[in-house]
This record gives C-alpha cells, structure tokens and sequence, in this order.
C-alpha cells in the first residue's frame, strides 16, 4: 500500500496554493504548510488501518461502505482512534472524502434510476481509483455564497456558488470559489458537491464533481496559520494542524467520467443532505476524542494548582465530561439505529444531528471551563523565550503550583493553547460552531425530518379517550 | 499638566523590562511594547480629563476622591467613555491605581484608628506626589500563589506571596512576585497590595506599599503578545492593547513612607476587598464599553452577510444587548446606592458583585453570539498578504456579501480579531473570567456579605402568621 | 379616605362574576373569591399609603403622576415595599390602573394634537374621580386574539379583538373579550385599551375606555384557583392571591366621556407601547419583592436540612440573589434614565424590558434551585389531614432535619406551595413568562427600539482609521 | 398468570394506609387511590408483557435478568412503550422491584463470597416467589435521613435511617422511616435497602429486606394528592397518576429468609450504586417516554395557535426533541456497552448517569418551552364547570384560536396540567430533579467513577513528546 512517504513526495506536482500572498512551491520545504501535510501523513502510520474487503482487497478502513450498525460504530471507532493517534487534532485525510463517497453512491443510484444517467458507475470508477491508490480526499461543498437572503441565481454576481460555465464535448467548464475547504491544499483529489437543496432556476448551479489537487485552473487560498507562527510556545499545532482554503475554480476543466451530478437539481439536497449527515457522524466522532484534550488539561491544570477537590472545579470537569459522552452517545446511538438506503447504513438522522447540535451550542462551555480551572495564567504566561532567558531560573520557581514550575508550565502552555491565548481558541470556537453546518442549519434539518408522529398520537389518544 | 510626550519620554528611566527573554531597553523603539504604551499615553489626550479640585486645582479626574452617587456615577462614565475614546479597549493607566487608593485611604485611617500609626498622611503624601504629577500607576495584587490549596506561610516556597524579607531604619526589603501585572512596563508607579484576607500566621505577607516602575531589584516578565505578533490582519490590537507582566520583587527596597500596610493582618482583607470592589466597578464599566465592539460587529457582520432579518441573529443581537446593558445597570445602581466609609463613597457591593459575576460568566455567550452571526469565514479568512496579492481582485470578488466584497473583508478582520482565530480571542476570554477577580471569587463574596435579612424576614412572618 | 371596609362593601354591586360555572352574589361571603377581595383591600392597609399633591390633596401615591428619576425610584419603593407587605404577593389594585392613566395622559395629549380630540381632558376628568374616590381599577389589555397569525381584521371571527360594533349618539356599543384580566372581578373599574400597534384595515379595533365592574353586558369568568381549593396545607394562598378572569364584553356601552381613543388607529401602538413600558417596571418591582419568598425559604430550608454549607447549595442562592438583584438593578437603572414624553416621566425603555426579559427567562431557574435545596419531600410532604391524624407524632419524628420536625414542615409546607406539588407553581412559572408581556414580544421591542447607533460608531470608528 | 382483577382484588389485605389524615380499609373504593392501583394494575393489560424462561417458563419480561446488550435494549423499550401504554406516565409497578432485585443478586453473591452467608439463595428464593405470582414491588430506598450533615449513627435520633433494633431466632426487628416511597401502599412487597455507603460505625443501618405491604408495623402515610383533588378539568391524572408514601417502620419483623443484608456494611454501597444504575437506567427511559407528552402537546398547542412556523415555537420543540432524545440515546448507550458483574449485565454506568443528570437539570427548561408556545391561558383557563355552565358557548366562542374553540380548549386543558396551573407541575419539577437521586448525587456519582485515564493519557503522551 502507499506509504507516508509515497503520500508526501506526490505533493510536489504543481498545484497552485498561496500562502500569505504568495505562490508556494514546495509544500515540504515551507515551514508552515509542512505541519498540515505531515499531520495528513500520519494517517499511514497510523496502527491497523487496513481491512480486507473481499471484492477490492486490502484497502483503507475509512473507505469500508457501511452497510450496518457494526460497521458504523467501527467506522465511529476508526475516527475517535485516528484523533487520538494525531494528539486529539482530527485527520480528514481519507474521512472526509468517504463521507462525500458514500452520499455520492446513493444519489448516484437514485438518480440513474430516474433520469437513466450513468452516474453510479462513474462515482464507483473514481471510488475504485481511490482505494487502489489509497489516496487523501478534500471536499468542497460550502460555497462562499454571497448576499445570504437570496438563491444562487438570485446573486448580483452569478458566481457565488459554482456552477457551469460551459459544455463541451469532453465535459464542463465550471467556475465559482467554496469556502473554508478542509486539507484541500494537501489532498490528492477535490470533490465538490452543492452546498444545498436547489431550484430549477439553480439548475446551473447543482453539480458534482471531483479534480486532482492540480488540475489547471484551480487556486487555493490557504488561511494564514496564526495559531503556529504567532505563537512560539505552541505544543501541539506545532505538531498538528489542518489548514483551510479558499478554493477558487477559475474555469476549471472536467472531464465526464468525473461529473457526478449534471443540473439534475432535485438531487442537489440530496447528495448535500447525505453528505452532511455522514460528514456530521464524522464529525462527533473526532470531536468526542478532541474532547479529551480538555478534560485531560483540566484534570491536569487542576492538579497543577492544588484545586482538584473543589467543588466548582468537580462541575467544569463533570460538564467536560457531559460533553464529550453525550457527543459519544450520539455517535453510538447513530450507528445502532441507521437509516439504510440503496444497501448502504447511514448514520441515524436524527441522533446525528442532536450530536452535532450539542456540540455547536457547548463547546464554547468546556473552554470556559478549562479557563476557569488553569486560570488568569494562560492569558499572561512568560513566552517560549523568557523560559530559556537568563530569567529562566526565578520566572520557574514563581511558577510553581501544587507541583514543581517546570511540570505546571508545561501543562499551561498547553492550556494556553487550547483555551487561552492562542489564536488556536478563536479557530476552535468558530469551527466548532460553524464547520459540518451552523447551528441554525442543523436546526432546520431536524425540525424538518423529525418524526413527531408518535409523540402527537399519544396526546391525541390522551385527548380523546 | 503632564503631556502625552513628557509620559512616553519617562519610560526610558532604566527600568528593567523583558520580553521575549531579552531586556528592552527602549520602550518607544520596540515594534509591539510601543503600542501598549502609545495606548497608555492616549489618556493624556482624552478631552475634558482633568476637573478642579477645590484643594487640589486641576488634577485628572480619575483621582477624584467619590463622596457621593454622582460621583461614581461620574466615574463610570468616565472609564467608559475614555475605553470607547481607546476603540473599546480598557486604558487602565489611572483607573487601577486610584482604585487602589481610595481602597488605601479607607483602610489607612482604620489601622491608624486601631494601632495609631501614621498610614493614612503617607498614602495621602503618595496621592498628593500621583496627582500633581499627573502620574499613571499599575497595581500588583495577584500573587503567584503556589499551591492554591495551602495558605501563605504554609506553601513549600515561603516567596509564594510577596513578603517582608528584611527591616531596616529607614524601609523593608520584599521578596515574592505578582501575576498578570496589568502595564506595570509603562506605568510611572507601581502600588503593591495584598491578594486577600490573611490570618496572624501569614502577617509577613501582610503588607502594601508603592515603588516607581525603575526601583533597583523589581523585574517585570512580559507576556508575548501573540494577538500582535500573530496577526498581519489585525486592526485593532496593532493600535491598542494592554500588556501584563509576571512581576517579581528580587529583594526590592521599599522606604517606609511608601509603605501602607505593615505586619497589620487584619487589614490584609480589608484593603484587598476594597480595592477589589472599586476595581470591579470599572471593570463593569470598562466591559460595557467593549461590549460594544461586539455589538456593533454583529450588526455589521449581520448586515454585510444579509442575514439582519434572521431570527437567530436578532437573539443573538438581543443577547449582547442584554450583557452590555446588565453591566450599565449594575454601575448605575452600584452608584446610586454606594456604601459609606471614612467619608468615601464605595460602589454598592452586592450590586457591582453581580455585574462582575454576570461579565465572568456571559462573555463567552456574546463571542458565541458574533460567531454565530459572522460565519466560519473568520476561522479562514485569507490574510492580509492574500489581499494585497496577484490575486487580490479574485479573492475580494468571492468574499463579497449583501455588500461589497472590500468593505465585508473589512469588517470580518475586526470580527476574526475579536471572536475568530486570533489569539486575543482567547486573551479575552480567559481575562474576562480572571481579571478583577475569578467566578469562585465573587461567589464567595457576594455569599459573604449579601443581607440575606430582608429575605428570611418575610418568610418567618409567613411562617408565624 | 376611603377605609378598607368602604371598598369591600362596595364590592356587592350587581357585577356579573361567574366561578366554577356559577354566577357569585356575593363575594365576601364566597370561600375563594373573598381571599382576593381581602388581598386587594390590603392596600387601604398599607402604611404612609397616601401623599399630598399640591393640585389634589391627599391622594394614595400609586396616582402620583411621575415627574422625574426620583418619582420613578419612590413608585418602584412603593410596589416592592407593598408587595413585601402582602407577603411576597402583588397587589395590582391601583398599580396597574395608574400605569394605565399614564400611558393615556400621554398618548391622549398626542392624539388632541393631531386631531384636536378632547380626550385628555377625558382622561384627567376619569383620572380624578378616581383619585378622589381612591377607586382600584384593572387594566384589561389581552385579547383573546385567535389565530395569532392572523391580524384583529383578518380573524374568522371578528370579534377576536375588543371592537366598537355601534356609535351612538352618546357612546359607544363594544363586542368582543379580553384574556385573564387581573383582580377585575374586585376592582371598581376595569380601564381598556388595545393590545397591540394597529393599521387601518384594523380601525374598528382601535380603542380605549374605562367602564366600571357592574357595567351591563360586563361578564366575568374567573379561573379555577385550584392553588387555594386543591391544597389545604397553603400557608400562602389561604392568605393572598389574586384573580384572573376572562372578561366578555356582551355588547357593553361606553358613555363618550369615558372612551380615550377611537379608531386613531396609529395611536394604538403607543398606548399599548406605554402602557406596557410602565407596568413592566411594575413587573420588575414586585417581581424582585416575591423573590424574596424564593430567597428566605431557600435560606430556611438550607438550614433545616442542614445543607447550608454545601457549594451547590450556595450556589442556588447565589443564583437566586441574582435574579432578585438584577430585576432592581433594572427598575433603579429605568428611574435613573428616564424617557421623558408630555412632561411625564417613562421608565427607561431599554432598562425596563431588560429585567422584564430576565424574569421571564430565569424564573424557572429559581425556582429549580428552590427544589434543589429543599429535596424530593416538597412533591410527597404528608397532607395537613396527616399532620393532625393519630399518627401526627410519628410523622413529625420522621421529618425532622437539623431542627426540629414541626419546624421543619412548616418551611416545607411553604417551600411545596411555591416550588413543590401545588398549582401555585406551574400558574407563577407561567404568569412568570407571559405576564405584562411574553418573552418574544419583549425581544421584538427591544430590537425595534434599541439605539445601535453608538455601537455601530465605535465599530465603523475602528474600521476606517 | 395473574389478571388485572387479582391483582386489584389482592390489595383489600389489611394494609395500613392513611390518606388525608384517616387510615383508609378499601382502597378501590376510594375515590382518589383507585386510581394509583388502577393505573398499576394496567401492567397486566399491557400487550406481549410475558416471555418464556428457559428456566422459569412464562414470565412478565420485567423480570427477565439482563444478560447482555439486546437484553437491555428489550428492557429499555419495555419501560419506554409500557409508559407510552399508561398515557405517558411511568407505571413502576414491577420495574422497580426487578430493579432492585438484580442489585440484590449481584450484591449477594459477592457477600456470599467474601462471608459464607447464603444471601443470594434467599434472593433467588425470593425472586422465585415474584415471578411465580407475578407480583408488583415497591422499593424503599431514601431514608428520612435528619440532618444531612450527619451520618446516620451520629443522628441526634438514631430512627433517621431504617436500622436493626432487635436480634431474634427467627428473624431481626427493623425501625425507621423511609421518604416517597413510590406506589407502596398498592403494591404486594416491598423492598428495602440501604440509601448509601456506610461506615463500620453505621453497621446497625446496614440491612437489605423485603417485606409483604400488609406486614404488622408497616404504615404507609399517603402524600396529598392534590393535582388529582384539586383540578377538576383534569384529563391525565384523573386516569393515571402515581402515590409515594412516607412508609413507617413501626418496629417491623422481618424472617431471616427475607433478610438480604445484615451489617455487612461494606456492601451498603455496593447495593445502593448497583441499584441506582438499574433505577437510572429505568428512569432515563419512562423520562424518554413521557417527554412525548410535551413534544405531542407543544406541536398541537402551536397549531392550536396557529404560530407552528414562528422560529421562537420551533426553537422551543427542538430543545423538547433534544431532551428526549438525548435520553434515549443515553439508554441506548447504556445498553450497547454495559458493565458486567456476576454474569448479569448493568448499564454502562457513565451513560446512565450522563443521561439521568441531564434529565434532572432540562426538565424545567421543556417546561418553559411549552409553556412559552401555549401562552398565559394556561395559568387562567376557565374551570371545566365553566365550560359547563350557562356562558360555556361564549366562553367556547372566545377560546378559539387557529381551530375551533372546544378542540383548543382540550389540548389547553392538558397543557395546563402538566405545565400550568396545576400541581402535577410542580410534581413533576421536583421529581424530576430528585426522584431517583439528585443533581448533586449524579455528579459525585459521576466524578467517583469516570474513568480519566484515557484523557489524561493523550494530554501527557502530547506533553512529552
């Protein structure tokens, strides 16, 4: 199978990414981009990561289609294991790109079966490339949409979602930018899917796509990494970060064999519906294992400053705690009752949601309760620097709490990384909020979905008799 | 009266201040420390500061003694119109110094009444020598503190509380160090406090006096300021902020007219409380005016996605309407109804406890609410390098809102500052819970003091009816 | 002036009151209703109840008409201190009459100006009758209102919205009814006015007027007061309560003298605008006066079960102190700044609907942290039959705490009628929410009239320089 | 098996029971505790209730011993449809019993083990017997406990918690009292067993027991039962409710074949956690299923009102929807990955728990959620004798909404009971919070057991590396 090496020599192939306003070359030798690509490598590395998939051989756990609650809580499983491995910092890698695989797969067939099209075997064409070559996976499915009270066809400028600029004999020409694309500027392959339910009107805009990472045309724009050159006492972006980009189709080429969806706009929900439930599993998963980066920190930081037995330290704990079992709760519950839909298991709808919906609105919670632990300190901590100054000596002993000052900085610098000041918080605190869907969405989707059949029966029969 | 320049002039008096593990030696020359002190020397710019003292004449307004409601209601005003005059960050250069004061005179005439001795004539000879020079002080309360669950004099380092270490004929020799120092680097003074109430036990640590910021033995650490460093898009920190220091007493020399308190323990909490209640009240007035900054973001950031008529955001808007507003209410009130003591009028405490506990535990509500309204593009907004690239026109072109794209990006860098990925961010949070005093802190406060009478009353006379 | 007996003898005039499906002769001598009249008669009880007016003579202060800040703190006294007065209970009996008046004198001025209409002089002609015969009066503002997605014009049935349905000569014919009118049926007169802001199309809904309780057509319904009937171990309401009807107006004719706005529909908005305005601050200042029951039985209890120590247990009170604290925080803050229309003084808008949004949205919680302390034994407490049964001496061996088991029940018995099984509790948490207003009307005017201005300055300020 | 009549024909066995003050001889006459025992006897309707013991032959599925995942998968849906079957109220009638009785199986063998004795034996004898006759158990948990400062032996009355007073041949002589007790006085056993961990010195306290509910010396004193007494447009309680009792140990003789604990005090607190998680996990899942009753009545009210698509109303359902699912989710949870002990499977402790806290601290806000969307009508709905009086047809007429009157004043009725004026509300507040343990004990519970080595690992692997 590819190794972490194989993985980050294909790197070098001429895909255009900028960083803080220029063109980068070689993403290995930057100092900054090299942590995004290298904490994607450990998904080689990582213990067990293969299976034997009796029709495609040994292949990549994360792309093993679900077809049943074991295979969700292992698919769970593999996901919390795989953050942990990376020091609690998800690993999109091969995640992500099955999540858009597996919705892809079901709209694929949906769609043949209405319109005759040909897309299912296209999506498994590209799925049985994928696995063979074990390859990593973006996905780009936020548009960066524009004035937000008005559809895609609706905008001053057309191009605020991607859509189709072009047909041609060998496919399409699309244009348009998505937002916030996870891992893209260190991916192998992009898919690209519509970021909502469209209209006819839309029609333009609902397409489904995927491109290599140097396909003609394409440009990212990645976000400047404060959290790793701002801060010089950094433990564990310094080790592990993904980045985000702007990613820009400017025109950009797509060959048939690659469309996944071509202006059939009644499956524009569906392929983003089913995508942003697998993703939203994908997502309490990493983030319930995250979660013990906080819980871990506070049981330290408390210890560190001799305050493990108070009282209001027992509730922030409990409340991290709450936290990351009620996201495991739902995974769990998720994957024991699926939906299933052309043979393959989907995560619970419902369960999913409510997972996602709790950690929207509580992460901010645990942050202050890691805050209110570690203390004033992690916003005033002395920098890397003074800790190797010819103060070094007396700014330690001053430190100290409970245990020794060296012990107890380590500790804090983490916290401050997490839950102090770092650039690292704000990141954190916007992306748990907004990333796999805002709070509001999420909203939406299960007042939309949600069966309230059985809880209106029983009033009614209570009414009634 | 003392001008902006003649303060910036001052600072190079060979005070010994580090960052980053190197001693700077000129404030004014040094890229980031020059902006907290610009910022500090922004006071003497602040129209109308000064006001005539019937004994006094013309002194800066922040040391005016409060004898009534007006007074303080004067006074919250005050800290917040010159935190707006400073784009909404505190300027702490007066505040906490005259906090400390008045907190002084109270307690100095109580030890003189009890022990007879002469504190009340040297802090007012201080307060004299402050206001003619028109002078800025930092004040040092929160000692580093060890093991958090032992007292003082039991911490296995005796220097864990700032200490008397010798007694000479002419002053004391003190030892210990102070944390997160708010502009100790660029205040003319520095006033020394006890951190909270001591038994006889721990009388060495009993003590309070004053030191210019250039007394030989006193070092001062200075947190790196990532949310400067970090952040080539910031517009707000890279013209405002305050720093903090790690401040140590390296055996400092402190003559007895500027000592205030002495080995009397009994007192330690008194001016420990004290202060902490003036301090409190401009922390609550302080936090209204920032409140603002979020306040008007959100309505920006609402407008310029095309989202003001959401529903959600409207609940978000109200609820940073409702914590900018609570803080106002809990400063009026605390002024209209002050306490009394040695002819000083002090900020009601029950009241100026609940805006200060309400602060403590809402801020990250109304981060959580700006988020919400700005979307995850302030984790991943491209940097400023990005907007003055090649590809300058295209990025603006995809970032455009229900406005144009320059103007949204404009204001989405203000919101990353304050409630993205920027470490002042996280800066902010964990300030807003420990500044002025931690959540357990007021809890325990208000508990202690609140007149729970009026309450049981009514309910016995229910009872007994 | 008028004695306590004068208006309960007054109280058998004819009025059509309907309880439990019976129409009541006479109140005093009705088991259930009579509790209401007592209560409302308390207010002649009151000491230093009255004031002298220098145009009016001896006047109750409830009509003294507010000037300035002063007037407002003095109202705000007196509603909290006659709350306190009748036992933690609200008595609304010229409370909610004069924040009536107010709202009219004001709105009436406006109209007379625009339409050169007389109704201020209508007003002030009703206003003084009523101060000199020291009348109580209820304001009957809710509509029974629907469908409440429909507006008053629009409704199936037409009379869903109080409406004139003839003009005569010398008055007007009105149809319609309005929902849970306060102590109406022991008021002298009932003051009408719309429930909310009106377009044209709604003209006929437009109105305003005063009729007294024995009005022909006049019905009142008056709910089950299954707090004093289904619990006959009440401490609380065997004492106090009060009222609520559904008040039908039967084709009732109103005399022109006594009709204050009709069918200037634009002003129907700023009478129900003011008159909310008023009486939410009246809300705020007895709403923090029957904290106090919440706050001394939370005490009481503590110490009876011998808990007071514990941090979770303080941290309930403490929860319960703020809730008190900031609903006076909001009525002294309202007086402070007051909005100032046609020389009367109007509580500060923003401030008022503060605290009203604050007790709408944390009542519950006190009253969740009210059972918190007290424990299971307020839902399964043995009855008042049990305590006086045979068994009287074993059961209160079995109950006693860390006092004695008399004691202790007596606490409980309190504890169960405001947080246990008793229906007091779920008819307070829904007064609590809907009461002068629900939580979302509070939310819409908040935003309507908030000044952002400030705000967005400050912002704008920052991004341009 | 057993029919609904034996079962209700049983009770007449001479039991002491008082209600109201007077000890009551026919419970099915009584017009308030039928309805307690007609509610429990529905456990004999309740469709498929019986399975096949491979050892046992035909049993209610109550008592079948969990022995793995599915096995409390089935108990989970047992509970959550039995409750659906009830019309959303818990029917305890054999899930507390069996609750308790797999704690005493798992208990006893490890006292077996460790002391010779021959408990378990005894228990399975016991059980035998139940399952034989199908039985119904009540289960005697909370002790009166005096002040909860205390330790149960350093009472000031050592009778605070049911203890051992006397030594015979045939068996022990028990004293004490026991708080809410949950159906009790309509049950045929009753279990008894310690209420916490006890000390060597609390050995006397340490007992396990069972007894028949007519056992000489055993009174039962019944709480009000005001919700059903006093709100007589009921349309639940009048068909379903449960009674608790203040259940008095009258120096009570219990057989040593009876006796399932005796001064093994070590164990008191294996029994009493042991139980607690079954009784959880039983409470999380009745809790689960009576949620419907809000979400049913939330949806109905808003249509009722006609205000189903404001986002306030679905903001409110979707916080009833998280509430009921996050508590499915912890039983599902629970099940799919529970404990073992002596070859009998226990819910997962954490989930359990997890769910149970979350319960006990959101009950009040699905309170003021429904409240929120029904309005104030519920605190002042006219009685049903009005609807049945002479002005039932304008009262009707008046009442309509966006449905007709009579159908709106229906779902009224029952919002109005379970969360308006009606003293089941403040019932269930409290026994939502305290019924199978408290906040606080759930989290200490919580803190004692969680296993933080997982988190503390990742945290010190990152800090090392």
């Amino acid at each position: 199978m590819r190794s972490k090496e194989d993985y980050l020599k294909s790197l070098n192939d001429g895909r255009k990414i900028m960083y803080r306003g220029k063109y980068v070359t070689d993403i290995l030798q930057h100092p900054v981009l090299r942590i995004a690509a290298l904490h994607a490598s450990k998904i080689y590395d990582f213990p067990n990561r293969l299976y034997d998939d009796p029709k495609y051989g040994k292949i990549s756990k994360y792309f093993k289609i679900p077809r049943n609650s074991q295979d969700l809580i292992d698919r769970h499983k593999l996901i919390y294991d795989s953050t942990i491995f990376c020091n609690g910092i998800f690993n999109i890698s091969q995640a992500i790109g099955s999540d858009a695989l597996f919705a892809l797969m079901i709209t694929a067939k949906k769609v043949d079966k209405k319109y005759g099209t040909d897309y299912y075997n296209r999506v498994m064409k590209f799925y049985e490339y994928i696995i063979k070559n074990d390859l990593t996976l973006a996905t780009a499915q936020t548009d960066v949409k524009g004035d937000r009270s008005k559809r895609p066809s609706k905008q001053d400028d057309p191009d605020m979602y991607v859509r189709v600029v072009d047909v041609r004999n060998d496919g399409i020409i699309v244009r348009g930018a998505k937002a916030h694309t996870t891992q893209s500027a260190v991916s192998d392959e992009i898919i690209v899917i519509p970021t909502r339910a469209m209209g006819e009107e839309d029609k333009e805009y609902s397409i489904a796509f995927a491109i290599p990472a140097n396909t003609p045309g394409l440009k990212m724009i990645v976000r400047p990494i404060d959290e790793v050159e701002g801060n010089t006492s950094s433990i564990l972006n310094s080790k592990d970060y993904e980045l985000e980009t702007l990613t820009i189709f400017d025109n950009v080429f797509v060959p048939w064999d690659r469309v996944f969806l071509f202006k059939e706009y009644e499956f524009s929900g569906t392929v983003a519906r089913l995508f942003a439930t697998y993703h939203r599993f994908t997502a309490i998963s990493y983030r319930a294992a995250m979660a013990n980066l906080y819980l871990g920190s506070a049981i330290l930081a408390a210890e560190a400053n001799g305050i493990l037995n108070e009282k209001h330290v027992r509730d922030d704990i409990i409340d991290i705690v709450m936290y990351k079992e009620i996201l495991r709760m739902s995974a769990i519950s998720s994957s024991i009752y699926p939906e299933n839909d052309e043979e393959i298991a989907i995560p619970n709808f419902v369960f999913t949601n409510i997972g996602k919906l709790y950690t929207n609105t509580h992460f901010h919670e645990i942050v202050k309760d890691l805050i209110d632990i570690a203390g004033g300190i992690i916003a005033t901590l002395p920098s890397e620097e003074d800790l190797r100054s010819e103060e070094s000596e007396v700014i330690t002993k001053y430190l100290r709490g409970a245990i020794d000052g060296k012990e107890r900085i380590n500790i804090l610098k983490l916290v401050k990384e997490i839950a102090g000041s770092s650039s690292m918080v704000g990141y954190l605190l916007t992306t748990m909020i907004h990333a796999e869907g805002s709070i509001e969405a999420s909203k939406i989707e299960l007042f939309r979905t949600y069966d309230f059949n059985e809880s209106k029966e029983i009033v009614k029969k209570i009414l009634s008799s």
